[in-house]
């Protein structure tokens, strides 16, 4: 048992633990030269193996996109399965695993490993809620279908300008950010996806318009069609935020957050529900 | 003297020789997590020391865009010093500086590096020219204006896209790219700035288009004014690059580059001319 995180590094051939604290890449790696690479975010709750399945299927989907090999399951599998038995217990991990496209000069291997760590507490977030701005992400929402070189709906390591939104939000006294196209649509956070509420209808941005298809946002819309409400992914206009009955960001780890202001705008809120949503996502985590 | 490339960490107490051939970056710093940092290209010819000016200028710039420390000019300055002596003698050394934001759930210090190479031969490409094809950016000309968060005109290690568009380039069986806005202007090669004839003008867009302001451009305008050549800034129709009477694309190391075939439409090409010019970047890189 490990009472600091649980590092390995993992090849064509299997993985390796090593030391979190030593370091690992090389300057020359194109994941840090160019942010070429890929990664996903895994929650563990209470050490129980989840399913890998939709975060394969997108980290399938990412390789592709960046032309990188596609990840062989049964390693990944079995490294997950290693750092949960090496870490210690806690009541949740936060599990990345990357792949960059290794080094330059050297063969044609990515660099990969994963990374499992206690997961920050957002039980006080889940409960209060974020103000939110919108911000233009420059894009129009058909750009990703003509040009994949875009590589919009990958999940890389490429988010400089995610990073620079985030502080753009916080000197505007926001805590999060839903991206917006130049045609007017809402489009996601930059490390969460959008779910609203307008009567008994549940919406999500549909990924054509070029954003992450959310692993956690499929389970969120379960948990609606539980309650019975309809659920659908559509063109959601910016301009329509303000006037929809609830908004939630979701992501794995820090799973549901109510906005409870939208560019200053107070948004109604439903903590019940929330609370609820909340529930479902860590048992479905914990359940998978 | 090291026949290997000399390596050179920097903090803000000074620089540090380390091993090259070891790793030196943590899995969590940001500079690979996030691809959130940012960099400079230097050549440095038979030895002789570059001036930096513009060079820590654009640097600065990029730190501004990405709030992240400026740089010490004279430590870095300094190491730049240190790498140029302790390398070998080698005709042209290609020197690359990136500071990340620093290590996650660190003090906020960056991480920060010099690597100084040989620069590849490039005097074949120089020759030759290469083939080029125009891929959408995805933003308008206009997109930076608004949204400093898209941190168009940093140079910053989010080139995910970059690296994306010149795999696309070599499925199209091109050498390169030129990137056009989505209101149909020229603007800037992944690793390159453009210049263009028309006659007895010479053109590059201009930075407010969200490009790069290119050191190696600015050079380019010099050799074509010393040639009586007016030289000018101006928005460039990707439509109308057909008809120029010649296109190279320009960078620190590789110098200038005659482009050859656009879209698969051959273009006029001066050999004479580009071999002017590159001597001509040659000679002020060992002048500077």
């Amino acid at each position: 048992m490990s009472t600091s995180p649980v590092l390995l590094l993992v090849d064509e051939s299997g993985s390796r633990r090593v030391d979190p604290h030593e370091p690992h890449l090389s300057v020359t790696d194109w994941g840090v030269t160019r942010g070429d690479g890929i990664f996903e975010s895994i929650s563990v709750i209470a050490g129980r193996m989840p399913t890998l399945d939709a975060r394969f299927d997108r980290l399938e989907a990412s390789a592709r996109a960046l032309d990188l090999p596609l990840p062989n399951r049964s390693i990944w599998t079995d490294a997950l399965r290693k750092a949960i038995d090496a870490h210690e217990p806690v009541d949740r991990l936060a599990v990345t695993v990357v792949m960059t496209r290794g080094v330059e000069g050297a063969d044609d291997s990515p660099t990969a490993w994963l990374l499992a760590r206690p997961a920050r507490d957002f039980t006080g977030i889940r409960r209060s809620g974020v103000s939110v701005v919108t911000l233009d992400r420059g894009y129009a929402s058909d750009a990703a279908e003509g040009s994949p070189w875009l590589l919009l709906g990958a999940k890389h390591l490429s988010y400089a300008t995610n990073a620079a939104a985030l502080r753009e939000a916080s000197r505007r006294d926001a805590d999060d950010v839903i991206f917006t196209s130049t045609d007017g649509l809402a489009l996601e956070g930059p490390t969460s996806s959008l779910v609203v509420r307008r009567g008994d209808l549940i919406e999500s941005p549909a990924v054509e318009a070029g954003i992450l298809a959310g692993t956690t946002q499929a389970t969120a819309f379960g948990f609606f069609e539980s309650r019975g409400y309809r659920t659908r992914f559509s063109a959601i206009a910016a301009a329509e935020l303000v006037e929809c009955d609830a908004i939630w960001l979701v992501s794995s780890v820090r799973q549901a957050v109510a906005v409870h202001t939208l560019d200053g705008h107070p948004m109604p809120v439903d903590d019940a529900m929330t609370a609820d949503l909340n529930r479902w996502l860590g048992d479905e985590a914990r359940l998978e």
